[in-house]
């Protein structure tokens, strides 16, 4: 009966094509603005994570209704049942993404469909409810244009947008979650290390493993995350800023970024390489828009002051631990970087491995020049003020 | 300053041995009964984890003032900040421990200590803040003497319960959850599997990978659990009821259950074999339990239905899935069973594995004959009949 009345009212709302639970629906979403808009702190000390915006968005799902008309609302705290899945089998996910301010004053996300893609993919691997990411994005450009003059306008500032999905099953038996809820949460922010313009340092660490073949590694999942917390506070103990994770003698991830290293096969021509994605990597955003810029040089775009006349090699490749002492043997290990949406790129200087320290080159800004190159490339289209392939999407 | 504030609040309280944040203070709990006392459901209709008691334990935990006075309080959902560390990070950790009723009438607990010793190592693997275990003994003692008249008295129910701990730190920074929560919920429960008297069905799958060397299998953390739902509902769906995890060729676990088989040497020569503590196995206290009676036959005490002059050998030690065929294939596989807190002792009937099936001998019941002593031993310890070595707590 629950399930007929369910059918009969998305009948009444349009969606007469559908059977069953309502999809998402950006077209029903209702808005209510908050009455104490608070105010912005200071855009030099603002932290990573920790100040968010005015409103969130929230959508619910049940297996007898679907999923609920979905609301902007004044950001504050939600109600649980203690029993939710999400607190006992870590049924989450989440999305990082990053709204910028264009030149024309609207604010811009940066190839949003993907995050949206590997959203899904995230949820059907921990056999969450499936949405329209379509909806979804329509959504979160709502979103964002509403909170958008959260969005600080300085160099690397941007606001951090945290797509999130948790399974509320309120139910101890362990089963997939059939209820499920997706918010959406933003925050103004600025660069996420605040090493000022130093080069971060890595201690690669083999005894703990973050991800294996067969595991999630390759899924944007909560689960990937704890497990990371106590070795990050080992790497921090012995002077490192973060860890490079190993699986065996393979570089898998660095912190919770993708790893990159650039090796020199003559001046005219450096190979870049990046763990390949077996399943142990994360697919990220900032890791394909840099394979796919570094490919680009020169014959496409020429990046920020590399010369025309240096060839970049980008390879997807296991990279050891005894590649990168051998290639830094043979001076040929001109830079290591690590990236992501919430760091865009950022410079490594130093990398730990069973007491011997890696030094890599010293760059004045903290970046060696691929890295700058394409952290400014990417900066540049994420801030529309360079065109590259509809990667910048205005949001409303 | 704010952090002298707290010491000195310690101090008025009474503990001025202790500096800087609060312990878990049993002797601090605040009791705020239900005006609301719910009837409890026909014990043949319970489900498992469906049904939760009439109170819940709760305490916090922040970086200042360290632990919050506890309560036990109406079972109720609680409000959480979006930015919660335990729905973007997984910093989420629980136990599974059960309360009977013994022949006295009073409820009591089984091997609690132990579950209190691996929550501590579940809480320090994942960086959340330390906690006093007897003192949270004490206080789930107090929440299960309350709630006692929900443990039903028929044969093979009890009263799961369900410690938890949440990580609390409302910042997306990806960094260790210093703000936490303890809470602890009860529900009556039956049987775990409801198939009647017939042994379960495990599909071996070597794709999914539940656990790994340098991984987090060995500890009881909510992120062991998420990536398990997908492949059980494949599981499901070739009529299989559970799934049998494999690393490589090696079983590690079944379901959310430790593994045991039962291989004859010769008619009055058992081995037990279950698989050994590498970091890939959840250290279980059925597992423990079925160890220590299985070595303790017969020259400590007979299991039900056994013959005195029947030897077991328990031994941890690796088994793989050729061990499984070969030992079949000799006709020396006479058990395998799965145990655990919710399932107590289960037994199997049949293993598939790359399109074929291991069909182990059907026992009347359910159960082998060594499944079945160990499942009536153990219930008899549990309900307070037979007296083993303290296992079996009182609660008051």
């Amino acid at each position: 009966m629950a399930i007929e009345a369910a059918n009969g009212s998305a009948v009444a709302n349009g969606s007469a094509s559908k059977q069953g639970p309502l999809n998402l629906d950006a077209s029903k979403l209702k808005v209510i603005r908050t009455e104490a808009p608070r105010a912005m702190p200071s855009p030099e000390n603002l932290k990573f994570g920790q100040t968010m915006t005015d409103h969130m968005l929230v959508a619910t799902y049940d297996p007898i209704n679907g999923w609920s008309a979905p609301e902007i609302k004044p950001y504050g705290p939600f109600a649980l049942d203690p029993a939710s899945s999400c607190f006992h089998y870590s049924t989450n996910l989440f999305e990082g993404m990053k709204a910028y301010i264009g030149p024309d004053g609207k604010p811009r996300l940066f190839r949003p469909e993907l995050n949206m893609a590997r959203m899904k993919k995230s949820a059907d691997r921990i056999a969450l409810p499936p949405f329209d990411t379509e909806e979804l994005l329509k959504l979160i450009k709502r979103l964002v244009a509403m909170d958008a003059h959260w969005i600080p306008t300085l160099p690397g500032h941007s606001m951090y947008i945290r797509p999130t999905m948790i399974g509320t099953r309120p139910n101890l038996g362990v089963a997939a979650s059939d209820h499920a809820m997706i918010y959406v949460i933003c925050c103004p922010t600025g660069p996420y290390f605040r090493t000022g313009a130093r080069q971060i340092s890595l201690l690669a660490m083999g005894e703990t493993v973050r991800a294996w073949p067969g595991g999630t590694g390759g899924y944007k999942l909560a689960l990937n995350y704890a497990p990371t917390l106590k070795p990050q506070q080992v790497a921090e103990q012995q002077g490192y800023n973060q860890v490079l994770w190993l699986l065996g003698d393979r570089v898998t991830e660095a912190g919770a970024m993708n790893f990159f290293v650039v090796v020199k096969r003559d001046d005219d021509n450096w190979d870049v390489y990046t763990p390949p994605l077996d399943g142990t990597i994360l697919p990220g955003i900032t890791r394909d828009s840099c394979l796919a810029l570094a490919g680009a040089h020169p014959s496409r775009t020429v990046l920020p002051h590399l010369p025309e006349t240096l060839r970049l090699h980008p390879q997807e490749r296991p990279v050891t631990m005894s590649d990168l002492a051998q290639w830094h043997a043979e001076g040929r290990l001109l830079e290591a970087f690590t990236v992501g949406t919430a760091v865009v790129v950022t410079g490594v200087g130093r990398i730990g491995y069973q007491g011997k320290n890696i030094e890599l080159p010293i760059h004045e800004g903290g970046r060696g020049p691929l890295a700058q190159a394409l952290y400014e490339r990417i900066m540049d289209i994420q801030e529309g003020k360079v065109e590259w392939e509809g990667w910048s999407v205005p949001c409303a």
